[in-house]
């Protein structure tokens, strides 16, 4: 459907008089948006032909999917924290887009400090109820005993009820916090639940507890387990720390609600591993004005050791260069794209904090992450300045057929890009629906298999359709004001 | 699942020293939330015993589904416009409300100006493809002669598309605006599809079009056409314009494609009848504190009259009831409980400015209208001044077992309550998910079958919770800026 309508719609828009290309867009009548959140409507005219072209040939394209099938299937897991298989992934991808045509291919070394590395990791409920429990170390999870920790097991029932613990109350014991997870399509609850995460481990270290397990911070209902980092402030020391599988999860609640102690037997060999090489990977499609900025767009290599990095963030390396290739096909751009594929987000983002450094006296135009799988693309959010506004309605008409709704100007989302949008730079976010997501997040199964083909190529439509509109944009885009 | 869990929240809550209440929350590392937006995350302390176990309660309460099941079953569509059929309605409730131990409950009423009313309405393609079309006029839609209408028809991939057509192009044809519609957990798309249809007549009437068709604003690919009002500038004379079903749309786009011109008989026999009598309907929790303000919760009780009005908004209708009563009969609140059920709502939201004109004088705390069907709830927004900030906070916290996220704080959406909203009042919005409420919005299938029970249950639970919380805040509740 969506793409018959595009050609026409392209084809229509070609006859359209240029004269009409600023007539302004009348006001919606507030009565029958009741219940909604209306957004902007842009309708500022017409869509320059050569973009729409571009789009409508973007659905039919195929490049994405085999390269996300390359990645999964040669090189699979590309662990976090400078593996050796995140090695083959940049020795690959130079590879891939060498041959692809893009210029200035090449690795960017930097040094992770401290490494952190997954070793044993088993559970079991000990006892009258005894059984076994999946779970995965958390990243930067200390370490039990080789021989393991057996303790009893302190519920909360979400991160709230942990931080109302008095101090040192658990001592000796096993907390366990196991906040649910709601789908959102815009990822929000992946901040509220994943908080349980993200400092649950800190917390019940600093009350004196001697691990902690949480609930998977995800929405499905399955055995297999959600990794992830957490941290651990300066001076704490880091507790065992790992995440139960959705399931196991559920099955320990009901244990601990029939009323009787429960003691689990924990084991957690991770360990630190010292310094190690690693590196982004850079390409280019060099423009024709180098002082007009550079358009940034960025994913990263790396991925969770459990599955074979397919939506996070496979899908994303894939949907770069695909539309990057359609825009360097289509003609030389004004703007340089630089494609990036970040190593070592999952531990911290520190690939992004290497590519900052080392490119801070460079100009960039505008920075984009994709890191939410490969589903379809349903929000464009961008925070141009007002000298570029107009790039911002421009790009949401072009997008609309695909059917994007325009946000409400909060731009610049992503671990990798962090760093350079903390200098200024304008974002242009292109929002993927996260309802899936969370069911397959940083757990086995992340594989090619939770790709679905057809919103995979709406995905590469409206990326090349964003590289094709601000590469080429004839306005200036300048600063912004850095988001807190 | 939820409500053992909640069960166990809530005792656990009550064993938690109050000394603790005020722990400031932690910041999660900025690594993990890559790819997500990430909200602020609520974290100020323990749940009142008290909201945590009515709103326990609430999610076993069947007083909701009991009221729309009689609503929709014995009244059935209460059609906009001051109909027979809606004033039936407001008897009823005003029966109900009385039963159910609300006190001051009663009619307000007010006078509609000048009534739009449907009247025949068929469609079919003539010519070598002839074939009958199902659609529904749109509200304040202009008639055809009698006889009908034939014309060819001339296609717009959008309302943007529309746009750019040539003054005059149109004269004696039939418009055709065909955008699609994705769903969207937060109702956004409405904002930008539903453009086609809140301007896009007053649009072609302006380029001298005889009549418009738009295709549904809806997310189904069904026959039932989806209803509702639109809006022609002064001086412009309206012209007929209806909503084709999705499917009918659809397949007048394939005939189109085909290159062979089109032409379409039309016969849409809606007429204005002047001014009608009708009204709101106003029920009370009385507050021990006269000065503090009302907590006001609204929805409307007229539907459209292609359907039962069940999610639109009969739904809603039973969630306010069914939440005040369960505050009700826990205690007198501080503040009044006001419950409107207003009246033409989706002509305009008539009731709403009647509201507000009859009630400028009172102080209202806050305002809150939910009009987006019954699937569950996974938003909170509130917009309090800094003096009720807190209040927000302990109602993130209560809702969180719910699976509800706090959002960015963008509060006060609702067509009934914005002539309120825009005198300065806080709004507390809980935001249902969006992704069916457009398969059934404004059709011939918005009936009580739509409504999931257990998510009904979740919507009472989270109102039942923000009454409670918001009703016996100790913090006054002041003005804030209007929204723009």
């Amino acid at each position: 459907m969506i793409r018959s309508c595009l050609l026409l719609t392209a084809s229509l828009i070609a006859l359209a008089p240029p004269a009409l290309a600023q007539q302004p867009a009348p006001n919606p009548p507030a009565g029958p948006t009741t219940g909604t959140r209306p957004r902007p409507t842009p309708l500022p005219g017409a869509v320059d032909p050569k973009v729409a072209a571009l789009r409508d040939k973007a659905l039919a394209d195929d490049t994405a999917y085999e390269l996300v099938e390359a990645l999964t299937t040669e090189i699979g897991p590309r662990p976090t924290g400078g593996s050796a298989r995140q090695a083959a992934a940049r020795d690959w991808s130079v590879a891939r887009l060498k041959a692809m045509g893009f210029k200035n291919v090449r690795i960017e070394p930097y040094t992770l400090q401290n490494v952190w590395e997954r070793g044993a990791e088993t559970a079991e409920i000990v006892g009258p109820n005894a059984q076994p429990l999946r779970l995965a170390a958390l990243g930067n999870s200390g370490a039990t005993p080789a021989a393991g920790l057996t303790a009893p097991v302190v519920y909360f029932a979400s991160l709230n009820d942990l931080l109302l613990a008095p101090e040192g109350s658990l001592r000796g014991k096993i907390a366990f916090v196991s906040n649910s997870m709601q789908p959102t399509q815009d990822g929000s609850s992946y901040g509220s639940a994943g908080a349980a995460r993200f400092v649950g481990p800190n917390v019940a270290a600093k009350k004196g507890a001697a691990a902690i397990v949480i609930r998977s911070i995800g929405t499905d209902h399955g055995r297999g387990p959600h990794a992830g980092g957490t941290n651990f402030d300066a001076g704490v020391a880091p507790i065992p720390a790992a995440a139960l599988s959705v399931a196991d999860a559920e099955n320990l609640e009901r244990l601990m609600k029939a009323g009787r102690p429960v003691q689990m037997k924990l084991v957690l060999t991770p360990r630190f591993v010292g310094a190690r090489p690693s590196g982004n990977v850079v390409a280019e499609v060099p423009g024709s004005d180098k002082d007009a900025g550079i358009v940034l767009i960025g994913g990263h290599l790396d991925s969770w050791d459990l599955g074979t990095g397919a939506i996070d963030d496979g899908a994303w390396i894939a949907i770069t260069a695909a539309a990057a290739k359609l825009v360097m096909d289509a003609g030389r751009p004004r703007r340089t794209i630089r494609v990036v594929w970040f190593g070592d987000e999952e531990i911290g983002g520190l690939g992004g904090e290497a590519y900052a450094k080392a490119h801070a006296g460079e100009r960039h135009a505008t920075a984009s992450e994709s890191d939410f799988g490969a589903d379809r693309v349903w929000r464009v959010e961008t925070n141009f300045a007002a000298p570029a506004k107009a790039i911002g309605d421009r790009l949401a008409v072009a997008l609309q057929p695909l059917g994007i709704v325009r946000g409400t100007g909060t731009a610049g989302d992503g671990t990798d890009i962090a760093p350079i949008v903390r200098t200024g730079v304008a974002g242009v976010d292109l929002n993927q629906s996260g309802l899936r997501y969370f069911d397959y997040h940083h757990t086995p199964e992340d594989t090619l298999d939770r790709i679905d083909p057809v919103q995979l190529k709406q995905n590469v439509a409206a990326w090349t359709t964003m590289l094709q509109v601000v590469a080429n944009a004839p306005e200036e885009i300048g600063a912004v004001a850095p988001r807190p």
